[in-house]
């Protein structure tokens, strides 16, 4: 927690990111946002994923769609849904004199059909699904987004709305599960461009509550989800700045994705935390890049 | 509103836009991002405004700030509220339950921390207040961010998530009112250099119920806000691409900011409306920018 704060506040002090009153949401200064370009060009001239259709996602995505995805029954804690003023002019007086009371306004706010997106591929599976097969090599898609995960912290690298870049495959059991274990691979490589040093590991995604145990031990045992470690704010705990994910059928069945031949698409990600990244190359090579080794600048900037 | 189909449908069928079926809800090509891209860097070589401090927010603002800004008692109608599922085990069963019955699960979501940002500059004021009063040069901030607005629509220049860019500053009265000035021509001229007509015409914002209609003939009558109108959905209502705000002293008031000489600060912003100026270029000059004039490509690409 220590080694958390201090760095948090090296990194307000020297004005790289910027304090907003609330834990995990904080303002980013152009400096933090030319590592973040930089990065992402990296990322797209060393994937050799250049067929993949280019997807920007706004940060909210479909409720309905949201529903259908099975988010709230795994991860109800970190879900965000946007909630909208409906009244007229006398609910509107009501709303001003209870704010200016200092009580609480929202209980009157209305569910929208807009949900903050929570990982960049989860609004991708069901605008797929509806264009029909996935043709004969089947799916691969360069996306990403703003995400929302509702988990105040002090760690700068567990923020509220943070950056997702990924990769998803989407097609044939062996292709999918080939793209991912290439990436397991590749994002040692081009971590190491960077000089960031990394460990891979299997791990789990934050299922909730009792029933969530199992999910956890169910996902570890089948080796579905493994993350690339580099050490920012803590060396015994490393953060995970990517994470290689074989969903099996899961979407592929949610949202009748097929193959070419008509089976069940299988689903694989590969995701980048862009902020954690960042924050990974500011924690190894000091605060300002211009004084970080030249082959991780040109890497970068070049 | 035939227009306004018209032009969403051929941008869908372009992949342009995605739809996402929520209406004002859409996913960006990686073509359409190119465009957004070289126009923010347009801006940046037109802008002159070297000596501006870069921030970039995430899409979400402190609750708190948004309280204090005045936003619900002006524009409630268009505000999006972040909620969350704060329950246990047993709550999180009876959330399931109630989905699954297709049931409105949303109403045991509470409010959380943070608000979507209804326009860049809303968080910004709080974070430069708390540095102490301008210096002698008052303030100069380059900000953007993802902006939300609930107003579904299917005018595709009327987004609920899109992105503003902006300019704003901060002092004595008479030099935020120059910067306002100055905009004016600047983004005259900076249209011209991708080939846009423009119009620039005296505004009002959006405010809520029968007091709003006051405030909209205040803020005409006093000249407090122009826009720079270009036709995009319709040739007799232009969509307003950018807009040229002075605040008086209302965010000086509401924040505490104060010039060097401890005076309450006036400030003026000028925004640029990303998403709506991309779709202009789209509509004047063809869904395919390696089509578009020359001048328009080195301006934007070169």
């Amino acid at each position: 927690m220590d080694m958390q704060v201090t760095f948090l506040d090296r990194l307000f002090d020297s004005g790289l990111l910027i304090d907003t009153g609330v834990e995990g949401l904080y303002a980013r200064s152009g400096t933090f946002e030319d590592v973040i370009t930089g990065f992402e060009r990296l990322i797209d001239k060393f994937s050799g994923e250049t067929g993949a259709e280019v997807i920007r996602f706004p940060p909210g995505m479909n409720r309905s769609y949201f529903e259908g995805s099975g988010y709230m029954k795994n991860f109800p804690q970190l879900a965000g849904t946007v909630h909208c003023f409906c009244g007229d002019d006398l609910a509107h007086a009501d709303l001003i004199q209870c704010m200016a009371a200092g009580e609480d306004w929202t209980g009157g706010q209305k569910a929208s059909d807009i949900v903050l997106t929570p990982a960049a591929c989860y609004p991708l599976y069901p605008i797929v699904a509806k264009r029909g097969n996935l043709g004969p090599s089947g799916g691969l898609f360069n996306i990403q987004s703003y995400c929302f995960r509702h988990e105040p912290s002090m760690d700068p690298a567990r923020m509220q709305l943070f950056r997702m870049r990924e990769f998803v495959r989407m097609g044939k059991p062996a292709d999918v599960m080939a793209f991912r274990q290439e990436w397991m691979e590749k994002g040692k490589e081009l971590m190491a461009q960077v000089a960031l040093p990394v460990d891979i590991d299997v791990a789990n995604d934050p299922f909730f509550g009792r029933a969530g145990r199992l999910m956890k031990n169910n996902q570890r045992d089948q080796n579905l989800k493994f993350e690339l470690l580099i050490p920012i704010t803590s060396v015994s705990k490393p953060t995970a700045c990517m994470s290689f994910n074989y969903h099996q059928d899961h979407f592929g069945k949610t949202w009748d994705l097929k193959t070419v031949d008509g089976e069940t698409a299988h689903t694989a990600c590969v995701g980048f935390g862009l902020e954690r990244i960042a924050l990974a190359l500011f924690h190894h090579h000091g605060l300002d890049p211009k004084l970080w080794p030249s082959e991780v600048r040109d890497a970068l900037f070049g």
